[in-house]
Parts: C-alpha cells; structure tokens; sequence
C-alpha cells in the first residue's frame, strides 16, 4: 500500500447545512459534486460531504449521531495572526469554537473549533512546521 | 480561510498498536515523530496517530471509546487489480474487512476496512479520477 490518504469524508446530518458551512469559510465544490455527495479540493487531498446515516449503514455500523468522533482535522496556517482571524472567519460562518486561540508550550498557537455536526478541526500556526508556498506542510522527513 | 487539511489526526487507544499497524501497511514514519504522536507523510496530507482519550480530554468530550466514527478516509489506488491487493496487505497486518473488493454502479471498484481501532478506510478504484504521478488525486474543478 503506497502510504497516502485520498479523501477525508465527513459524514453529515443535513448535506445542504454542512455545504453551506464549508463554502461560507472558503471551500470551493468541484464539478464532481453529486446532489448526495459534496467534494472539495483541500490542499493535497480532497474533503467530501456526505451522509452520516448512509456512511453508517455502507459500514454496517449504527448512526454515531452528534456523538464525539475520534479523529481531528487540522488547518495549519502561515502566521501566528491567522489562528485567530480563521477563527473569527469560522465562528461568523456558523461553526463553534470549542477552545480560542492560545499558545502551547511548544511555542505555537493553536484553536479548536467544531463544525455544524461535532466534526473536531484544530487551527494550527506551528513555526517549526513551515508551508511550502502551495500552502502543503512541510514535514520534516 | 485557505481550504486545505494539513493533518488527520486518528485518535487511538494503544499507540504502539497502531503505529505497528500502520508501518507494516507502509507508512513510514517521520522524524517529527516522539513518543506521544506519530506523524507520517500520507500523500498531500499528514497522517497523524495520539491517543484517543487524550484528544477526548482536548475537546472537552467523553472518550469515545471503540464506538463508530462519522469519517471515512479514502485510499485511491492506479488500478482495479490494486483493491485486493491492498486488502489483502491490510488483513495481513492485522486490519479487518468490513466489505470485500466489489465493483460499484458507478463503474469502479471498492473495499471497505477498518483500521485496529475501527477507523474506517476505504480502498476504491475510480477510472474517472485518475492518479498523478505521484499520487495526488486529479478532482474535476
């Protein structure tokens, strides 16, 4: 298996409410969006909107319902400024702020935010972690 | 806000378990790795493995224990034969098999897997989203 990750679906409890969302703070839908799924290019990955009940059910499993998740996002940003007005961008377009921006001990800044289903994202500004110009993070090897 | 995830964080309940896992499917691990949090380059993002409760205790939430998640992440392979064989990779290193390789409606084929923590991952096979060289999906804008 080549070590990569296609596409990050976030199931949803209402598609019209999440798509509203996500293209409110900036996300721009591809062509090949379908009345029941929504795919947006996300850096070097794609994020696609979709059903939370049929996600369930294609993996035989219960709807989780707005129970927490076990999996994180995170936005990793330029500046030390841009963790709060990303913040600020994401609170105006209807998401929820779980923890405001603050620094950590490592040296960074970071806010937790939460979107319209419970879906945990971390703004994330981390000088040791520098983005190429494309905006893709450069992991140290 | 810039659309883009620069990290996938999987919260896990034994790290040393999921980290064998993940490099004995063929991640490799970075560097920037320490004790704590395993991060490994997964294409154009970041896939990153902490602990599950400690993620919980982050966002103010009960852990969420082995329970379903609302998130799919998707590995996009160059050729339909590469379903099984990665599916076969998978349950070899320990990985279940929610749904066998299929063909779909839609002209592709698709395997649906859990990761040791019932991360839901998705082998699929798209003959209309075709690979770049290096991997990276090539989404219709």
């Amino acid at each position: 298996m080549e070590p990569r990750i296609s596409v990050v679906t976030l199931g949803v409890a209402d598609l019209a409410r999440a798509r509203a969302f996500y293209e409110r703070i900036g996300f721009r839908p591809s062509g090949a969006s379908k009345p029941e799924v929504a795919f947006y290019r996300a850096g070097g990955v794609v994020l696609a909107l979709w059903s939370r009940a049929a996600l369930a059910a294609e993996l035989g499993r219960a709807d989780p319902g707005d129970a927490p998740t076990a999996v994180l996002l995170s936005h990793n940003v330029r500046t030390r400024e841009e963790v709060a007005s990303v913040t600020e961008a994401w609170e105006a377009a209807g998401g929820r702020v779980v923890k405001a921006p603050a620094d950590t001990p490592w040296g960074g800044r970071v806010a937790w935010l939460a979107d319209p289903d419970g879906h945990a994202w971390e703004i994330v500004w981390n000088p040791r972690w520098p983005l190429a110009a494309d905006g893709s993070l450069l992991l140290p090897p």
